[in-house]
């Protein structure tokens, strides 16, 4: 017997099952579209089948959480969540795009506890591939009749400059030194993070309402809640990169130190003023570049000089001001009180 | 003295020059609106600057053909040549895209005498510049105001789709052998083809026209056209790629054909009964891979079994079918003209 009884299901996967469930059979059949061998790869960077094309399980399926932002925007605006999946298929179109591609610039050959596209296909595939779904996104919501076609496209096209126009900034911030004159600034940071997790997460849930046809307040608000939930979820994401477990990630150990990434910890832990900030930076910016044990040593002192518990912070901070932005525009209840259990989810997330 | 008094100013390159100049502007404001990494490798396949940035004298800049006949068919239905620039725009943006990413997958590293993106700035900064440039496309059409916006994004947005489609098939038949089951026939080039450049080019017509307030008749008969003219190019430059002057074409000499690239030449010689056609075709399919001697008998095997007559006549026949299209609809006989100036000048370039 198990304990199913008296532990309540949490509502967080709950509402992302139901959103999944609502959207996939759009998103499979935009999918099916596609040449054989780019969507191959699609259905495979979807974690829907093995190379080769055998099905799997879906145990490498990601949250969903763009296309379940879109979903819930739309109930929000008091439209059913149907009106939503032209938008939230062509944002996980997006995405899978966007990780695809920055996986080749970014050398990342795990993802999801497996193999990147260009690792498993080779990298011109995965440009292909890549380019193949960014051209499906942006005809999906092409094709999708209505009065709201050209201003949808309008934000999913701008939201697509400002994904390459982030991913540029991280790689160029990446090359940068720690300290010293020309270092990463924790604004830099926020600007590149806005640019390349926010934008696409505020673009989903502005997509929602506005096919939603909610007002145009209300879509700018929304777009608000999802940009500074894509700050919180990027934050989020960079504990997960340093201390994060490989078994539930499914990324290397300390992967983004060892790569010398600007995150969010480090970069508070720099800004303190104590002893231990300026053993960090002597490390982080000494030759030769972080081996495994510095990188360890590395952590340990991020976590010294409160940058873990800033970065804890700086998420929850963004959380509130989605949580604002929600509450400054009429919306439906239910729809809400969803969308702010999966704020919480993606605060507490391992993965 | 010269003899420019007595020796006519060619039509065709002052019509392309007219064009350039007006969609110039536009352009380059577009490009500009780039984050500045993936904007000078966009400046810089378009032959507007040199690694670094520093302006060049344009030598390597194409011909143009996309944006010009976005300008003729807007001009042709009768509307100012400005009313087409954001849909030429929209076209040499995706030109200048598919050739970067094209490029990478292809391994090519020259292209107008000089290297090619990837080859100059790395591979990840060619997946970004290319990215940008793809977006930029998209953004520009969707911030295009008027009662077209939908339509023009539905169009182009599938015409992207047809080209990555078109590339996946290319990559494919490159791999494929020249006779024997499972060997390239002249059908599946032809749908290649007109995938890879027939698409760009009829939709730079569709654009221009439809931007030009032309009914729908009249924008599918100028789609048609610009498709003929596609895979009329397309044949010109398989003639281009065994026997151009590399001084010319900028590219290295008989690179199809040691790159085993299906060709309209070598498959129609495959596909003739002579002697010199079962020659080939050892020649062809035995070990080891051609190298350059090998490929200059391959060519010369080509021409004496007609491949080369039959890829003119192929040409040919496409120009014929494009001006048949443009004299199917009613339209402004001055654009029509520099238009059949055009495809005159596109069977006899020489690069």
């Amino acid at each position: 017997m198990t304990s199913s009884t008296t532990v309540p299901v949490a509502t967080a996967p709950r509402v992302l099952a139901r959103c999944r469930d609502l959207v996939r059979p759009s998103l499979a059949a935009a999918v099916g579209r596609l040449h054989p061998w780019p969507g191959e790869m699609a259905a495979f960077s979807f974690g829907w089948c093995a190379v080769g094309g055998a099905p799997t399980a879906g145990g490498s399926e990601g949250k969903g959480v763009r296309q379940a932002l879109a979903v819930l925007c739309a109930e929000a605006a008091g439209a059913p969540g149907e009106s939503a999946v032209a938008g939230a298929v062509a944002v996980e179109l997006t995405h899978a795009f966007s990780l695809m591609h920055d996986d080749i610039m970014d050398g990342d050959g795990t993802r999801r506890q497996r193999e990147t596209v260009w690792k498993a296909y080779g990298t011109g595939a995965a440009v292909l591939a890549g380019d193949a779904l960014f051209a499906l996104a942006v005809q999906t919501l092409a094709e999708t009749p209505g009065p709201h076609t050209a201003t949808a496209l309008r934000r999913l096209s701008r939201t697509l400059g400002d994904l390459v126009h982030g991913q540029a900034e991280d790689l160029l911030l990446e090359a940068r030194p720690w300290t010293g004159p020309g270092a990463v600034t924790i604004d830099e940071y926020r600007t590149t993070a806005e640019l390349k997790t926010g934008t696409l997460l505020g673009c989903a849930a502005a997509l929602g309402a506005l096919l939603g046809g909610a007002p145009a307040g209300t879509v700018a608000a929304l777009d608000r809640a999802g940009r500074h939930l894509g700050v919180a979820f990027q934050a989020v994401d960079d504990l997960l990169g340093i201390w994060g477990d490989p078994a539930v990630t499914g990324k290397p150990v300390h992967s983004d130190l060892l790569r010398r990434k600007k995150t969010y910890p480090v970069l508070a832990a720099l800004a303190g003023a104590g002893r231990r900030a300026a053993d960090l930076a002597i490390l982080l910016d000494s030759p030769p570049p972080l081996d495994e044990e510095g990188a360890e040593r590395a952590a340990a002192l991020v976590e010294a000089s409160g940058g873990r518990t800033a970065t804890l912070d700086e998420a929850r901070h963004h959380l509130d001001a989605a949580r604002a932005c929600l509450r400054s525009v009429p919306l439906a209840p239910g729809p809400v009180r969803e969308i702010e259990e999966l704020l919480r989810f993606l605060l507490h997330r391992t993965a």
